[in-house]
């Protein structure tokens, strides 16, 4: 291995410099978010987005915001790298259908907990029971409360 | 403009062979995909990944994937423009969290069912009919339908 042959001292070079065939040097912008010991999270970085674009992006942004940014885009290039047609778009979609069908199954609910309520009502005597009701179910709250 | 003087029937570069400042050849792999009308379209995918990077995606995919591919692409680079810290990854974040919002309205609602549902059968003499209450509204059928 090259490595047993470095100087003792001498700086390990980042995931990316060591992919990249460049010296690592003491400002790298890429070496604080790719340690050598993740050479993966370059690597998919690298073949979607390409080094020079990360690197581009990364100095557009401040120091604070650089660790978020190469989180997500490590884990876009994964998604894209899984699924090359779709991509994080892919995910989205089917996020989207889950929120189409959970938005159904819980109006089809509050129509349920209203109905059950109004049937409730409709033979007590309190007046306006009936209007709160169909109220609470409509605000989603929780009825559990009442 | 350049265009105008054009000879006529002369071929109308691509979005990408434009941005690119390159011929556009009869088999332009991104000329399907990136007409001269839309050249936002390219300048984004260009940016955020790169035209030899895209390039590569699309010439690893079987010519009928590329279309998608390429929505996928366009549309995760409008969100890395619009979001450069998070781009896509942002959006997914969210619909992950309006997705753990809805079910614990519907796990609510669903509750609320049953609760009902249990103390209008608990003044019937149906055998069975608390448990197929509980029943249904944990497979998140529709109570409507009884």
């Amino acid at each position: 291995m090259k490595e047993s042959g470095r100087k003792v001292g001498a700086v390990s070079p980042c995931a990316a410099c060591k992919l990249l065939r460049r010296r690592c040097a003491q400002d790298c912008v890429f070496a604080p978010y790719f340690p050598a010991d993740e050479p993966q999270k370059f690597a998919s970085v690298h073949k979607v987005f390409g080094a020079s674009n990360v690197n581009k992006m990364l100095q557009e942004l401040a120091e604070h915001q650089r660790r978020d940014a190469v989180s997500s885009m490590v884990y876009e290039a994964n998604a894209r790298v899984r699924d090359p047609v779709y991509g994080c778009a892919g995910a989205i979609s089917s996020l989207q259908k889950q929120i189409d069908s959970l938005q159904t199954q819980l109006a089809l609910a509050q129509a349920e907990v209203v109905h059950m309520r109004m049937r409730q009502f409709s033979t007590s005597s309190s007046p306006g029971a009936m209007d709160r009701a169909v109220d609470q179910a409509a605000m989603g709250e929780s009825l559990w409360s009442c």
